[in-house]
């Protein structure tokens, strides 16, 4: 497939949150083992004024679909923000993923040359073109929570290991 | 710029390999209020299973010149892996946006075509298209040992945040 701003985002964006349900299902497996509430995770930090797993998850879920919403022109769907155990957390994934399978790659057509505003808490709005927007914006964000979800519980004791993260063979 | 194999990769490695000197400077200056030798940085781990922070930085510096050489068709350039000082992994830092900046965007010009075959240790090699190496292996795996250093001075106590890991302003 040759590089465009559809295959740059979509099949990404599906491989890496598709790995993160397998991610979720160790901890579930990990808590169960170790016998305590699979739902302490959720407020697990790495340091006490970064956000919590449950804000890592979520906020990779709205980078993922606020990119593939921006790139397209659609509006970017609202989820609520209330999941309170690691299995209302898997619903989020498999609706953000539902939601980006649904985004036609016609859509992404010329959007490297679109202009993309955004809005971000305490700044003036950017603007930005949106093949810069892609790549120095929506996929850093994306995987600077990823990570920190699976460094979350990597930290915790979870056996995630390297090939979950890249997930290839799925 | 529209979206190509060079601008969503050496622009991209340039301003995020730029961004972590900066976090170098805020660990070595959080040691020197602390008093403690800002070489202890360099062993810290979240896990004691996981790689400590100087083969992140390591590791970071082999993909971005081990993508740009692999898209470019050119010879991966050897580092030591030697260093043992912060100092040192800026050194490593520089050396390896001095390589990136040297090679020409114009021999990327079909690369997301081209096969790219990767040994990885104790697996069958890899072969992929330039296209899906780059967004579904260097790109994630340059982010990941990116926010895995950056997670460790995190969790160490050095006063990094959001806008220093985007670094929009350099």
């Amino acid at each position: 497939m040759p590089l465009s701003m559809y295959s740059a985002s979509v099949p990404v964006f599906k491989r890496q949150l598709t790995a993160m349900l397998g991610w979720l299902d160790k901890a579930e497996a990990h808590a169960q083992a170790r016998k305590f509430d699979a739902a302490n995770f959720l407020q697990a930090r790495l340091a006490p004024d970064m956000l919590p797993f449950v804000s890592q998850i979520r906020i990779a879920s709205d980078n993922a679909k606020g990119c593939v919403a921006r790139l397209a022109g659609a509006e970017i769907p609202k989820f609520e923000d209330n999941e309170a155990s690691l299995d209302e957390l898997r619903q989020r994934i498999r609706k953000t993923l539902d939601y980006i399978a649904s985004v036609p790659a016609e859509a992404f057509d010329g959007s490297d040359e679109r202009d993309i505003t955004l809005t971000v808490r305490n700044r003036d709005p950017f603007t930005f073109k949106g093949a810069f927007y892609l790549n120095h914006w929506a996929l850093p964000n994306f995987f600077f929570h990823v990570t920190t979800a699976y460094a979350l519980l990597r930290h915790n004791g979870v056996e995630v290991g390297k090939a979950d993260f890249l997930a290839l063979g799925s």
